[in-house]
């Protein structure tokens, strides 16, 4: 066989360039996906600088890794948290969203928030062209290689994306939503990214402080929420001329404490992560967290239960959540009794901010405006007040600051985004297929094939 | 902005305490928050020691993360394998079981589990305020940071506590075993948990050996449960007068087995992440786990195949199980074919155990006893005879020993736990509310509305 | 407490052998359990070296247990497209698989595949009794330990098998299925594998190229599976005598979709955890492989709306699967670019293929060949046009000759295999119990018991 490999006959196959066999358009892809060429090169050389950089690589790809599996987290808790007749459409959503976040942030998110620029916005190094240097990182081993950095910044990215899903569930065509996703991550949050967490950003450069992204992320995707659920309007009957409300009940609460659970473990990825390498405060920030979490589950158990009479499953999960975006801008810097303290009001916050919205009549099916933009902002004024380094006056009217910019950017591009939208391809199914489901509508089947549903008894009843 | 940034005008407004600007007793809350800082050091020089502290670090975060996620197993399998009427109680209570096992281990477990102290108990270093040497740690590098090595416990401490949660379901009221799982994780679990795994603890020094927790994990988690079961009594018509026995068929086998194989990647952290350091024995000891994980699958599969006529799929789910808590007391040491046998015995104690325990009329829905605390006692019986560094009759007997003496502390204290919660709060619901399920009378909700159920139509028939 | 430890006496204990206490076959098998001992030893000094080492074994450990999740995400994934009245039969070989999977390669596969041999196939090192150098590795810390290898590998090997499962479903009799993943994994699936992955084997010998396993793992299982739908012939009522066909849905989207977003979670351990060490090669694996899987996605998304009018949510997660396999062979060496038309034509081939198996009478319920096998060849050949360093033409025919010899002995040994089974145990449940559905035939038990099903109604109605 070693002749084989190596005969003349064989090596003059290989000299022959492979695109005279293919036609035009094929050959100029591969011509441009041979041009494109971004090989990772071998470290050479065993020194503890290199080793520390590839610990810091490995670890980096694996919080990566947990936040990217938080795309399941919320696929399943808000397609539990609807009801069955729109699974399919949210599960659709919430599958593509992360696709459309990879190629929307690829093409041209990652240069906006990361790319050397003015302090407004990133430019350069379109398609993860550029070097370390180019996105603002020092060289390896020093700093992150950008491909994981890239990984890991795309998997927050979709996480702000995602968060808009709920909000506009059981209404929303999935067009509608699979281009404003687009948008969100290419043009809109990228852009409020680079203000805080680039470089040269405004933001960051004023000493705004938001270690993980409770405004950067959360509150993004939570504005995102609000403006879509606005503009879209409430589900059909969920808010009566009488002025009293339709409770919506949620169809599957086993895929939704699943997703609830997965959002916690992908956490672990999502603030120790931030942390940009493998360190002392990568397990201190995960504990941070997790205290959040039992905090906000808590707060919000004890509170429903003395509001409303009893511990209902939904705000227990939301009490987590609530809890984990609360801690995220300071859990490199709170204390333990600081981080209880964060989540426990963020447990008590979103049992009292869920009807708040209700009755201002934005419908929201999953909470997900009280839970990351309530949140988001409490989470980021928390920085001010709790974070054992940075906690002053000043400090504090900077996070209303950077809280404010960024939310008041998010608004109007967002609502420019839904309002485009409404304008050409429509937001929003007709009533009969909402009636119906989107399911059937959008997607042609149904979730739960096989099963008797509610739907079905009284329509054979109505025979 | 850099004027802006250091104007004298914000240093001033920088130096005005905080404190003032809000009422008092958040002000107190702020200060206490401040006082316990613990702010993690960075490390200063990369040597080899530092590098590999920092791998150790990583290593036992991602495997707490992974112990962690096996909330979600227990959830799911414990779920699925119970009625739907009872899905959001026991999702409920899976969710909130972690929760209260930080705050718990986090005020009290910890340090009496793992400070200094006697041989029988843990005092001082309380809300994780102490360094690495209060609770038995070398100083980092050469011993983890305590934050991690607190996180990695915490995970294991609420596994304990979550196992109770399936043999006291469809049942138990929410509220008491709320606090059973406080009272468990905070005074209950670590006790036996110093005996065995702090420097100091008499049953270690006696050379009692398991490994990663067959016995303080399992067989604690397990005994809690046999005396709650015990002592609620069995599901209304489980036992018939005439002696006979009520299938009660599992509601969700989809996730039930979703749940199996989340526990069996959790095993994984907890398993090879018991070893505290990466080193070689860690991928050997996730290699001994996971073969006698899948002996426990097969010999269950046919065991119950062979005495029941058919391969049962939850007897293969408790199968795997059976054999992952068999060999964690011994997977450090047993050699490949001691695994295969440790965990096919365990396959085949499963079929077994489940219905004697139903013989004694002890009705555990989900089979956790018999998963948890039989598989929990071979496994510790199991170093005596396969460990290849330890197996002598001495060290059976040792085992002996152990599994007793935390078998009788966990048993008396877990009965006056569930006696005082019987005479004081109530253990049970009533039976009204048990036939119609614990969802609606102990949360106000169904966990899959808008699916038909049984009841539903039999409903029907009777108007 | 000492003075017990150190006691003569307890010394004396010791000394007797525990076998003497023990009936005779159970000490065999605990002599036989001590002699094959292969206790890992502790690396002895911190140099950078031992410590690279250190970090590779703990990161393809970690790879290996994102890979094990697999299981999860094809049990979900197939169960969920399924009906429900075999879900419990879907679920059960689900699981098993991996534990079958486990004990074959331990015994078997490992050693065909990589132990020293011809180029043809591997042998010795039995049991996993071999070191380092038996099984083709640099002994550690320039290689890999042999534990993680094996662990590594062995969740490869379940993944080849696991594909077979949708295949066949809802047809196959248990038995059969547990048998045929028995063979695959311990004489099919190793023997091709060592033509390509060892050392000595004759095609990566030829420099056939197949980085992560579009061939070797996917195609395998797609071949085993397209032999097994073929031999099985489709389920009662697909495929109509007018030629045609029965659409038959999925019952469960919501676990699907899960199922798919753990499968391209764990991809990430299966593509990056083939470089088989930590370094910067891995990141850059990670990011092709989620561009592809994303362009996949969106391709599909497309395809599947311009082709039949709808965005089918079944094609979107197909979509994501199809792209990260087509991958799989070459994301090493691919450019971004060369990712995203690699996972768009995955997208685009998987919309078309599914109704050609259709027309072709071969029914695949979960539309596995087309995924696994059809993207498996097109991943490979994708190597010879897209791979940044092997792009030619003459590593495109080396791409085919893998493709078909490969292909060719699988097709004969699975064929050899369905039919051994098809004259012995017998293949497929009779059609009274596919009709009732073989959870209650095969299992005796439903998978969603007190849900109605719409059978139940029919039922009703003809009383």
């Amino acid at each position: 066989m070693t002749t084989l490999k190596n005969s003349p006959l064989k090596a003059k196959f290989r000299r022959i360039p492979w695109s005279i066999w293919l036609c035009i358009p094929l050959s100029l892809l591969i011509l441009l996906s041979l041009q494109t060429a971004v090989a990772a090169e071998e470290t050479e050389e065993l020194t503890p600088e290199t080793i520390k950089g590839i610990i810091d690589t490995i670890w980096i790809l694996i919080a990566a890794i947990l936040v990217i599996f938080m795309n399941a987290g919320f696929g399943m808790l808000e397609t539990g948290f609807c009801r069955q007749k729109n699974a399919v459409s949210i599960l659709s959503k919430n599958l593509i969203v992360f696709a459309l976040a990879t190629i929307a942030y690829f093409a041209f998110g990652f240069s906006f928030m990361f790319a050397d620029g003015s302090p407004v916005i990133g430019f350069g190094g379109w398609l993860l062209s550029g070097d370390a240097e180019v996105y603002g990182l020092d060289p390896f081993p020093e700093g992150l290689p950008v491909t994981v950095f890239f990984l890991f910044q795309v998997a927050f990215a979709g996480t702000a994306a995602t968060i808009v899903s709920g909000a506009v569930a059981e209404r929303i065509k999935f067009r509608s939503f699979m281009i404003f996703s687009f948008l969100l991550v290419a043009f809109a949050y990228p852009i409020t990214g680079h203000w805080v967490w680039s470089e040269t950003g405004w933001l960051g450069n004023l000493d705004f402080h938001d270690f993980a992204g409770s405004t950067v992320v959360h509150s993004v995707g939570g504005w995102a929420a609000l403006t879509g659920a606005y503009i879209l309007g409430p589900r059909e009957g969920k808010y009566l001329e009488d002025g009293s409300m339709t409770g919506i009940p949620p169809h599957n609460m086993s895929i939704a404490t699943l997703g609830g659970l997965i959002l916690w473990i992908g956490w672990f990825g999502f603030n120790p992560g931030s942390e940009l390498e493998a360190n002392l405060n990568v397990p201190y920030i995960a504990v941070t967290t997790n205290l959040s979490a039992a905090s906000g589950a808590i707060a919000a158990t004890i509170a429903v239960w003395l509001r409303f009479g009893l511990p209902d499953l939904s705000m227990i999960i939301n009490g987590v959540l609530a809890g984990l975006v609360a801690i995220t801008a300071s859990c490199d810097g709170v204390s333990y009794i600081g981080a209880i303290i964060i989540g426990s009001v963020a447990g008590v916050l979103i049992v009292f901010a869920v009807p708040i919205f209700d009755r201002l009549k934005i419908d929201d099916p999953v909470g997900a405006i009280s839970v990351h933009l309530v949140n988001g902002i409490w989470g980021t004024l928390a920085v001010g007040i709790f974070h054992q380094e940075l906690a002053s006056v000043g400090q504090f009217f900077t996070q209303i600051l950077g809280i404010a910019s960024v939310g008041i950017y998010t608004v109007i591009l967002a609502t420019i985004f839904w309002l485009a939208l409404k304008f050409s391809v429509g937001l929003r199914v007709d009533s009969a297929e909402e009636e119906e489901g989107l399911d059937i509508g959008e997607h042609g089947m149904e979730a739960y094939s096989g099963f008797v549903q509610m739907e079905d008894l009284t329509l054979d009843e109505e025979h």
